[in-house]
């Protein structure tokens, strides 16, 4: 563990203040801070990386910010697989539980090799129109079909490895991971998944049949959705962050991801843990 | 009842059939039917009437097609209160409860007298931008804020007859009359409300706080949303059919319409009967 | 205003503290406790009076404890009309707004005239066997009809004004007004309804069939659930807090009460901030 | 294949007329009908084998009725593992798939070997009281931890593996199978899970905070469930069929069974289309 990548919410100041110190704290032992070169150009006179770079030149990330900034550098590292460790400088997140006082202690045992990781399940996708693929990418959270303010309800023909399931006529259609269950899918009236158990989550959103409940299915489980809809106005969102527009009859392909993404667990609380607190829980 | 309307889903050809049938059948009553512009364009050789002119124009409306078609018909006669006769060519609908083969022996009663009419309670709802009311309509099913397929969840602070109810984070919000508590609210979580009751309700859509359970008004409540999201995303949809563009800071005020839609009721069927068919509640 | 009727949670030890005091309070202004008999018991040394004269002989009520102290004094006081002043002594209750520092205060102003309390529409319920009628209530919450543990879903066909609505085979049923809304029916996917709204929910316990969804009606509708199971495990609870077993036949005739429940109202908290925090809708 | 078992819903004439022709067919092609006690009372004439005693005898069993049936079948055959084949006489099932119509066919393909089976994951519970197990069983569908009518809520302190998960106040708790995820654990709000999938399922009932929604947990998970209200008024319910009472301090364990109930699949339908017939998803 030499080279240490940092990725920061580049536009908060607490961020880049963090970010600042964990340069120099890095440097001071001799390693090597990888920045990400937009967080680079915040913090000035430092050559920052091309992000495309880091899983290839990177042991390990550093994530300052919340669970979005997580999700963005989990999908840029990909099958690199490098140990990520999630610092919330906010409230707790999912994914980001640990706190800006653990940050040193938790990164000095990552780099004696004393820590441990929790490995998460991604999806891969892709996009199928007129017989061709026009693209693919992996998600940690969630692929979301949803068609747009003005647009009617949306028919969205479901098959899981090849059978029919259903053709849903919703406001979309968001098929998530565990890790993704506490997202969009939540808010949803979609089930909590614990990370642990690999499986995919389809969860319809407003569906027109009200018995359209959400639907857990296998790891191995291939889901294509075929958008049936003459309306122009759908898009595929993954993780909340990434989107592009539908046309009728393209098919989304969605299926576990080859890879995973490790995060580095906190010592001092565990998943349940994180759920109640963010869920409000507490015992009263 | 001179003076007949006739509004009916204008590309159904079915639809089509049996307007001209009726406009026969009136016309050999000595009676006048008043053909929608549109229509008559569809129905060939025979003047339309411009549909801003129907209301005042007409003793009564029949309505050929689905609810959508009803709701629209609705919308547009407005203050003028006459009554609509809802008629279903497919599925039956909650506000088009006569079928095809109850057509003539209700229009009979009607024409005679001897027809009962059920209230619904309408929505005005008006924009506000920079302080002046950009916008004004009335709606009989629903007042919809809504966010664009890429735009993250949206801020809107609600306040009810000028008190602070909350700030929702959601992907929009439903605010309904009980006529359109089985529509859009109802895929949304939203309770079932008799028509016969007077009320409000606001139900969110897929809110981050899940604890923002739909919430029933009295009907002479006055809700203002307050957009608060800098996303240029966000439209207001009217009973599914009219949209617009809301921009940051707009206020889009909610309120019980001074005019209610008069539906001539079936004498065949009951609220709780459609009830029991269009959710298949069917005794098993 | 002269004679003031205490009402407490019993064992509570700080109940029966402040009770003590409150007794001190109005007789050095030369006002009258009337203190509830039980709770005269253990605070020893006086003489109580019997629940059932409370209302007879009060000009007013106080109670300390939680909204569960106040339903069974509301149900207690009930066609007398006495207005209620709730005051919690643990956290926020929605029917016990105000807090052990306002007390004082607060019961001053009542005391001199300047008040203003908010009326409850309570519910009043009878059960039918045989044609005769067994036993009549009335509840300020609810009224519930469920299964023992051990039964297995029961069938109850229901009316509402004397037209069917459909017969529901769940775990039980929840009947309840506004102020209810907010308690057992939330947990079983009833709607929050305001209190000032007038009205009557039916809400399925764990319905057999989805799209049995919580219904709100108007209150002038009579509801009538008629228990269709053999099954001889099921009762009837009426606030939480009175129960008794039905049989099967046994028909449960719902309308609105004629009498009402006057609160006291807070200055310093509304409905909707009471809702804000009992429910966690905290702006983060 | 020599000897079938064959169980029946005992009380239904049409099982029974099913049964005795299922019993002639079989001896006309010289294999063993092993009928079960109760049925063999019912049928007349004929030594019936004591229910403990089939699945060592049995090479595989037809069950005659709905899926409760099948599910009590299913908990008595235990490790034995026999295939079972689950013919519906009524409307279809989620585990009794197969038609009147189709029985024989199948039955064929079964006896020439020719079938294929799917196999569903158990329950294994068990009860500790004061330190000591007082019961163990194993389920197809679910343990529900259920309150009586007249109880409160109760609280019941759940741990994962170890770990704590929270306290639930609630009506009750439903720990369900995959298989058992379209019952009770559906009406209470819970996902659908594929049969295929191997999770457990905490579904709470009605429960006080409403953030605690269902969790779906890696199947090596053990779940315990103590139970911490005085009430006197707790059950446990097996399957739906079988109860005892539960008491404080009374812990719930709930695991994985080490054996799955192998049950014959129809060539004709799937898991999905099942899905949409029985939850009435079909396409208008």
């Amino acid at each position: 563990m030499k080279k240490i990548a940092i990725f920061a919410k580049v536009h908060d100041p607490r961020c880049q203040g963090v970010a600042s110190e964990l340069i120099a704290w890095l440097e001071a032992r001799g390693l090597i801070p990888l920045v990400e070169a937009h967080l680079a150009r915040h913090l000035g006179g430092r050559q920052g990386i091309v992000p495309e770079d880091i899983p290839v030149l990177a042991d390990m990330a550093v994530v300052l910010g919340g669970d979005g900034t997580l999700i963005s550098a989990a999908r840029l590292i990909g099958s690199r697989q490098i140990p990520i460790l999630g610092v919330n400088l906010g409230s707790l997140g999912f994914l980001t539980e640990i706190t800006l006082d653990e940050l040193y202690p938790v990164l000095e045992s990552c780099l004696s090799g004393d820590f441990q990781v929790t490995e998460r399940m991604m999806l891969a996708v892709s996009v199928e129109r007129s017989g061709e693929e026009i693209c693919s990418h992996r998600v940690l959270n969630d692929v979301v079909i949803n068609k747009g303010a003005l647009a009617r309800i949306i028919d969205m023909e479901t098959e899981v490895s090849g059978i029919r399931l259903t053709t849903y006529k919703a406001d979309g259609l968001i098929i998530s991971t565990p890790t993704g269950s506490t997202g969009y899918s939540l808010s949803a009236n979609g089930p909590i998944v614990h990370p642990s158990l690999e499986c995919i989550t389809i969860t319809p959103i407003c569906p027109h049949t009200l018995t359209n409940r959400p639907i857990v299915l296998e790891s191995s489980s291939g889901v294509t959705v075929r958008l049936r809809s003459k309306d122009e106005d759908v898009y595929l969102t993954l993780d909340g962050q990434v989107g592009m527009e539908l046309k009728c009859g393209d098919a989304v392909h969605v299926r576990r991801a080859a890879h995973r993404t490790r995060l580095v667990m906190s010592r001092s609380r565990n998943y349940f843990e994180v759920l109640r607190t963010k869920l409000k829980w507490g015992e009263r």
